[in-house]
């Protein structure tokens, strides 16, 4: 504060911290219910309680402010816990991404070195090897629930396992005075994988998290009940938490004290019966997981009753939205990315809005949504100014908003490229209607999403174009129904191989999948010869064009 | 951010100032409606080029960042647009209390030191000297709805005159780019009336404002549709403009892009109108406006068709709660004060709640409510420990939030006792249920609240005190049906004075208004001769014991 407007020597400045979304649940929520899969519940006040006894099961293996903890689990109580406790400490909380390849888990590990691991017994073998190499863990802390014991999986080798995480949490006392400190001080960090091979580490600060939570709480809030989020709503995430937060929602669901549902494992019958038996009312997914759980309520003749579901992660197509629809879930677009902690725009509905046909309805659900609030969101140029509205302007959809990455974790190039000109890049290419909503048209960076997970496009032309008969390989994401999008190699042979067989090149590419190198959902679904590959006026390969000829083709 | 974790060059760091309120609506609320009263009605699209166009007059008058900008307005475009141009523009925007006795509205005038007032011309009497003597204010820019001019008012002293309002934005530029600035700039003060004569000022800062404009935006979204704020709500306030920020809702309707509805002055009649024509969904008010709507609405036979009303500033009482519930009115309790930005706590609702009779849906309407998200309520004990939940144990309301003033304006005593332990001490006495409701059960501080106004006792007694027959008085406030409190004198005569008339003695009280020491409100509406004033161990009056006795006697 100025000279004229001093603060009194006691007054409290209130640093943004993650501790302090507790502060009305505490007070308002204790009784409120925690539920984990089909394994164990428990009242939000134990789930405060376990949170302090974990905070001591940290504090007794001496670590230094800033220490990475990393957590390799399923969605459960225990990741939710991890949440609160490991940033509250003034660690840094490691959600790792399970679903990359082994070999690029590794890396992300690796890279941001932390000391100790949350480790799911399922997830053991993963990591087997490296923990005894060079690695940076000094302390692995077993998660299981099928009855699998660390020596099961390490053998004698048990140096660095501190012990099991229930009977240590039990062991531990339930009083943890958190302090206060910087609230720029890093709280959660995470890979996402980019054109080039390496993931890429981003990162947020408590003063961030808090202020997305803040947000995401409001901008859901301002929706109507049919859609948004309420108090006496029931939270459960089919968006993984090691996924960019799980959208933030662990966050935003404790703070606003709703009853949350922990599913573990994602299996489309154990999903069902949770939304069933746990009247499930406000979830998130990727249009993968829908399809699955739609196929599942149809198997079984149920209907969701109006669960409200955010798709996020892939486009929602329009025929997905109306089969949803039809099956009673109330489906909309969340758009977001692991740079934007992420909540950037939201399907907008409001309270007596004139009625809309219901392709216009199923149009709407399925464009980009308008920004949330304090968002601000442009299309640029090519010159970087901000072009006008309607569907002519198409440009780089660009982004200022309180909780983006500052950098990229030990990656300062990428870091400045992320940022040029004040903004922060999507690589999106987008246009905005004179009523804000974006609608993305077509991205920049060659990468692939299938499943919700990315697919470095120039990872596997890299490997395919290793095999002898190969002249030339592109690698394009084609729309696919199941997946929203799989990759297509279209390959130029070499004059003297036009006989190679596409068994014969793929081969290539599921030979890097079990060595770990790429995950198995990147080996192409479709491979196609062609004579030549569109260029561009610089002789790049044209994916834009490719994926205009080829989109519908195949 | 630490070293490991470095923020990319061109990085921006989102400070949290007011202008980035505007970020999500100049997107998609271009079109939405501003209407004042039956007199102006514009679009978000042109409020955010007036806003451009009074910073420009204002840049014009050659300030320095930090100087005070007063407004004396009744609720208008004119005051929502120095909301946002006034602190966008790094100046302190003075939201002058013109219910305060005049020689208090001069009082904190003097004590803030604006350099520039926007002045409505209906209290241009009221500074119409100051404005020539020992004033602060260089630069007076007029505001009139009646064609009343300067030159009516001022004669031929005009020198300080800018202009009229709407002339000077006319001419103004439609163009600013406001800058940034650290988020601890302070962005508003105004003056609250404790128990000692002189009214107290608070500030808060743009960080503060933001974060209390975010949370309010999150607690009134994720209460159900029918009690909260959805997308889609029509918002007017009826707590005055310069009371608070209006309850924070001016920042929070305009974030959210909700259409918006400035009513003037408040009469019943058109604030009705307004309601009706409008359809106005959410506003606020104190219990006494209530009343007056109430009336004009059965006089003219019209329903309220489930406006949502929330009460502050005095206790709704049952029967007006469901004297309002009758006439369609969704009525409930926000609790806050001056220090406080000003929202602490609102009445609990939830989708899926159990059923409530009607007794206790009432009941918990004009309880304190539930605190806001991020905020730390707390009951203390005399020793500043906090006590258990329930009806037994009361104390004193203690609050941590990230919006609380951090002292008072060049008073740093009472700062310091304001803050006194590191928690904001409210001196409201209550207790917390099991549930995190707060129910308030007396105050500390020897005021009484009329209409939502402060009446100081300690002021009004010692006025009385002058009167030669008074051995002794003490003021309380009593409950009162239209004004939620009245002020009782509570008179002890001098032995050889006992035929003194209640009248001879209020007519001091008059006096003292006629000369605008205090507000005609604050002359005792009754009096009462006794023997003599309860009194505590030390020898002070007992004025819990005095409220006891005689709250339903008179």
């Amino acid at each position: 504060m100025s000279n004229t407007y001093p603060s009194a020597p006691s007054a409290y400045s209130f640093p943004l911290l993650i501790k302090q979304l507790l502060n009305r649940a505490k007070t308002v929520s204790l009784d409120q219910e925690i539920v984990y899969a089909d394994k164990q519940r428990f009242t939000y006040n134990d789930l405060f309680n376990r949170i302090n006894r974990l905070a001591n099961v940290l504090d007794s293996l001496n670590l230094a402010s800033g220490d990475v903890i990393a957590v390799m689990d399923w969605d459960s109580h225990r990741y939710l816990e991890s949440y609160f406790a490991i940033p509250m400490s003034q660690y840094i909380l490691q959600t790792v991404n399970i679903r990359l390849s082994p070999e690029k888990v590794l890396y992300t590990i690796n890279h941001a070195k932390p000391k100790v691991l949350l480790l799911n017994s399922e997830f053991a073998p993963l990591v087997k090897d490296y923990q005894f190499e060079n690695s940076s863990i000094e302390h692995i802390i077993w998660l299981d629930d099928n009855g699998v014991t660390s020596e099961g999986i390490f053998g004698s080798n048990q140096s660095r396992v501190t012990g099991e995480y229930e009977a240590l949490l039990e062991a531990a006392n339930d009083n943890f005075n958190f302090p206060d400190f910087d609230e720029n001080t890093i709280a959660t960090t995470f890979y996402t994988s980019g054109t080039t091979g390496d993931p890429k580490g981003v990162f947020f600060s408590h003063r961030q998290l808090v202020l997305h939570t803040l947000a995401e709480a409001a901008s859901l809030g301002m929706l109507p009940n049919k859609q948004g989020v309420s108090y006496g709503d029931v939270y459960m995430p089919m968006t993984p938490m090691f996924h960019v937060h799980a959208w933030g929602f662990p966050f935003t669901a404790t703070m606003t004290g709703l009853k949350q549902v922990y599913p573990g494992r994602y299996a489309p019958d154990s999903l069902l019966n949770l939304i069933i038996n746990e009247k499930v009312s406000i979830t998130h997914c990727v249009p993968t997981i829908l399809q699955m759980l739609l196929k599942e309520a149809q198997d079984r003749n149920a209907n969701f009753n109006g669960l409200k579901m955010i798709i996020g992660g892939s486009r929602l197509t329009e025929g997905l939205a109306k089969a949803a629809l039809t099956q009673g879930i109330e489906v909309y677009t969340g758009y977001g990315m692991s740079e934007t902690a992420p909540l950037i725009s939201l399907t907008d509905f409001s309270l007596n809005e004139p009625e809309l046909s219901e392709e216009e309805d199923i149009a709407r659900r399925c464009m980009t949504g308008k920004p949330v609030l304090m968002v601000d969101a442009q299309v640029w140029d090519e010159h970087n100014h901000p072009v006008g509205t309607g569907k002519d302007n198409t440009g780089e959809l660009v982004l200022r908003a309180p909780w983006l990455t500052q950098s990229y974790l030990k990656n300062e190039d990428a870091g400045a490229e992320l940022w040029e000109h004040g903004y922060m890049h999507t690589q999106d290419i987008a246009y905005m209607r004179r009523d804000g909503t974006i609608k993305i048209t077509d991205r920049l960076k060659d990468v692939i999403k299938s499943g919700g997970e990315w697919i470095s496009s120039l990872e596997i032309e890299t490997i395919l174009s290793l095999h002898p008969a190969v002249a030339d390989v592109a690698v394009i994401g084609i729309p696919d129904k199941q997946w929203g999008e799989r990759p297509l190699a279209l390959i130029v042979l070499k004059p003297n191989c036009q006989n190679t067989s596409s068994d014969d090149i793929k081969a290539l590419a599921e030979q890097a999948a079990s060595k770990g190198m790429i995950p198995k959902y990147g080996v192409p679904s479709q491979f196609k010869f062609v004579e030549e590959l569109p260029k561009t006026s610089v002789g790049k390969h044209d994916k834009k064009v490719m994926r205009e000829i080829y989109a519908n083709q195949t």
